[in-house]
């Protein structure tokens, strides 16, 4: 219990269900002073929200945020800061099928052990629903990092199934001009194609998605545990669907001699990025690269194999309205975890560290 | 700061430097009533410590270990558990050379920035001799798990640069028979030919390390933030050198579809284990399954592009001992990394649940 | 920062200012299957809410709370219970006279100089109002504690300015039935002529508030920080106005002996409980017996000497309305936060052991 | 369990019973960059040590502590710093009388409730032998608050039994010239009458320890639950044998009107400080103001009635050397946990404000 706290300067405690009233957040921690509006945090929840094209689930939300606190004529106050998004297109009928039967590969059957019973209706808590909250909450994180430090936090779909998309015409301008948040236009017809047989099928698709931060400066990061890249992947983890995560090289570092991998170092700058900006835990000042691999939905139509709450085998079908690859969306998502854990650690490292100590030079962070 | 406590219930806190007088941390929250002794702990320690074969750094402790609270009459009292590991076998002259200077691909640089000086002697506290510390606490919380409930934690060496150890001939009662933690004895002379070569040539290697528990039981992890696979991805990524975590099938989930992805369940068990023990966040019963990808070691005799403290470019080369795969003393590591999350969720959810409320029969741990 | 989450395992995280649109808060870590209902929560509200009597507050608030997620079917699920409560009758412009000076013995000093500015209308977050959202999340706290554990708590007025409370005719049943939570009804006149006299001066006082737990088991709390007492000290000095706590015979102890202190004890039960049911930070099983102080309000009509943000000498007088007497209003917030401290230790203690280990008969509950 | 770490930033964990080898601690979070030796520890441990005058325990500790980590060059390096002090003059076999019988007032009935059964020698962990490494920890956090904010903090004996010791001729100079802590030379030949008698009947008394902190800056605390002065209450009440916990006027505030109360100020100054420094929860700039009540032990020579472990009635006598007042010793214990809340909310406040914001003029911190 109590596992709904992110961030220990800069926290972040949210509560809902996919069919509830509503959903909410509390933001507890941000310095006094940000301008903050909630147009603000809009921009990323509309780029997060459902319906917006015919490849992700039907559900139509809103998903307008309400700024309940911590904000006084337009600036934070230090104080809490409540955000609230209300729940409007909810179908619960939809479930009466599986109220009493586990969708195999979902939360269903674990929530049902861990807690004795469980809000069915489209997946209560175990929703992605919930991460609507997680991005308007780092709407705030997003804005002090860029306006106080310059730090730009950026996503995109990097695979889809089999389609990769980091391809040599990449173009970071396009990801926000296409439902797929893909960094290449051309590869949309084939996208849409793929994903188009996918829903006439009735089955899902993976999906890898990467996020880069740039600006941030060394020195971010807690050894021994409480390391940048340990509190990244604790971040991305808890991302509903969420697999596996890498920084920089992630699993290529596995057959790469050290001479390969290490990043060298010149006064100009580094010749390489394999590190991902994580240097023993601590940030080195280069651009932050995590990746993500997201698995396919478990909500699907074709019919599968499980078992009853009395466990008796049954055969499960999923109705309701679902993403058939909960990867597209998750890019907003994985830009806000990445935006949470950069802030909480930049807070923490102020706390150490007013004003930077050392005399030593730091390598500008361009690969020379 | 304060970023060297792990664990919420079973909470670990750590101390100690490579070259200090001695290592140490505080166990707390371990239950009463647990039988325990220093040889309890030996046992890992041993298998962890340096210098037992020449594909290791030949540094030589004897990682001994000391119990000086929280035991009285051969029990655990319920009070915090202090360990102490004296070292006895530092050799700080070699590290002069690289007192003002940053090894590419190593913490040096980062400490530097992050605290304005840094202890450079065998890398201070961003070592990995740290590593003993969690091994000798997590020897506690791996007799708990396996004394009351009966869960088995154990690792293996998965790949070793381009050796892949998952061969047919998987044998779980030959990893602790050879010096790599390699499942196939058949492979040894190939790991020790690489090693070797490995060593002449003065360069390092990735590797990759699997761990799997058994006997966990349905419920653990405490969604949304504190899920389990994210604890436990927070707690791999905060060993050194690891640049990747996955639960179950990991990064293959990408081009995975649904139907093949989801596992599905009889009254009998489940029809697979994609899901590496874990659906949404709370353990499912099946076995945990967890791979993580260690990069290679940044000190290696070859030289490297570097810049001194003043900013200077200079050329380093590494002398001191290191290993030249650090992936293959990280089995007990990754062992206990797991154990300390398992514990603590353990304990989390007890105190939500003393007595399992659920009448949902529980699903048999086997692949049907 | 981030200093808006109270408790461990059953956290408490609020939001809210006391002229925004609303109050709120999300109660982390309540085990499922309790049957809770607004109703049960709207019980506490009402004796706290304030308009209820000629000796508080005038502002108006129904200070109904709706549970926005968390409950289904009518019990909890184990997700976190988002609670909100709506302000509905601020009168900002009573405020604009001290939006830029600062009352004397209030936090408008402080606010100002930590955060750089301030919501000043009603005191913004210092204000009071925001202990309603602890009342309405220990309601779920203590119908917990009720009815899987037998616990009761309650409170009542001591002492309010010179008039103590404690008279020979105490009876818990009338508490409830004044606008003082007095517990002897003789008294109701005087307490009515004294506040009377008090409003018509402009003026405020302070008063005493007790508070105690009857059925807590042996065994709550966690030396050697997280002791009971300490948490409970912790928890009422949170409370607006408190400068003082006392557990059992408080500051009376600096003139005892140890024969006089000391509780002894028999089979049948303590002889007494001068201990106030906390040895060593752990719960004996006596009943646990709590008082605090509260100061005078510093919002009054009397006319004060202070500075302006600017730092001028100005003459502070404060309109709008406020508790002539705080400390009347604050029992069922004393009983709030004991209840909080309860209920986290209760899980806290089932963590470590779900089963009673002991084979030691406990004592009685009774003074023999 | 897990309750034996305190602070949020700069954390102090501890372990160690008093018959046990050793007792130990680590600081995590001390900023990088302190001159720090074991002697600047050394001198507040001396202050607390036992047997140093006849009217305090007889034992002999050296109580030396060691610095085991986080210090390099002499200065903290950011790394945590592990402490260690020996036990050398454990004398265990004076308790085999209670091994199986509880000392009535004492936490032996509440351990073994507790955790099933207990360390007895010399009270194992709920000895307040652990407070020596409270002490060492928090000189590391004194010495820091002095060098880098001139925060001094001073603390004092202010009654023993019925001995007021804030007499007309209160004198700083002399608290730590006498074995009492006592700022009245004059009245030490009294005390010494006194404890000599109280000793004499085996019976022991309690005490008044107030402390004082001066220089502390506006702003400290995080409202609304991690207040200054709840932090204060919390970090007091967890020392053994403490029953109450007053800021400022504490207990007198009851029978204040608001116009008595409240603390006036001036461009000059503030006219007093009823408040002890603390408004809303945040430090005024005045002086912190704490003022704490010790019980008696409960381990004295008079036999007293209670039972055994299997509930059989029997009458206890402790033997064994215990102090008569353990209020005495406790004047550094009590400025050691004070200096360490604020050390904590100073590094907290850092992180949400490195530089102050707010251009409202400071009020000098003096009466005027």
């Amino acid at each position: 219990m109590s596992g709904n706290s992110f961030g220990k300067l800069f926290t972040v405690t949210g509560f809902g269900e996919s069919h509830g009233p509503a959903l909410g957040c509390i933001v507890d921690g941000c310095p006094p002073g940000l301008e903050i509006s909630e147009a603000d945090l809009q921009t990323d929840l509309d780029l997060r929200k459902p319906g917006t094209s015919r490849h992700t689930t039907q559900r139509r939300e809103a998903d307008q945020v309400k700024i309940l606190s911590g904000v006084f004529e337009g600036k934070t106050t230090g104080t809490p800061i409540g955000l609230l998004i209300e729940n409007t297109d909810q179908r619960s009928k939809d479930y009466g099928k599986i109220m009493d039967r586990f969708r195999p590969g979902h939360a269903d059957y674990t929530y049902q052990q861990k807690y004795g019973f469980r809000d069915y209706r489209g997946g209560g808590r175990s929703s992605a629903r919930e991460t609507a909250m997680r991005v308007a909450a780092a709407g705030i994180a997003k804005k002090y990092l860029r306006e106080f430090y310059g730090i730009e936090i950026r996503g995109y779909l990097a695979q889809l199934g089999s389609i990769c998309t980091e391809t040599a015409s990449f173009d970071w301008d396009v990801v926000h001009q296409n439902p797929f948040f893909c960094p290449d236009m051309a590869l949309i017809p084939e996208l849409e194609t793929y994903m188009d047989a996918l829903r006439k099928e009735g089955n899902a698709v993976g999906a890898r998605v990467n996020v880069v931060a740039t600006g941030v400066a060394p020195g971010l990061g807690e050894p021994i545990f409480d390391r940048l890249d340990a509190d990244i992947a604790h971040a991305m983890m808890s991302i509903n669907a969420v697999k596996g995560v890498e920084i920089g090289d992630g699993f290529d570092v596995i057959n790469q001699k050290a001479t390969q991998h290490r990043d060298e170092i010149t006064p100009q700058g580094f010749l390489s990025n394999h590190a991902g900006g994580v240097l023993g835990g601590i940030s080195s000042g280069q651009d932050v690269l995590v990746s993500i691999a997201l698995k396919p939905t478990s909500s699907i139509r074709l019919p599968g194999r499980s078992v009853d709450i009395h466990g008796n085998a049954v055969e499960v079908v999923t109705e309701g309205r679902h993403d058939p690859c909960v990867g597209i969306r998750a890019t907003p998502i994985a830009e806000a975890m990445l935006a949470l854990v950069l802030m909480d650690h930049l807070l923490r490292q102020r706390a150490q560290n007013p004003q930077p100590q050392t005399t030593t030079p730091i390598i500008p962070n361009k690969c020379v």
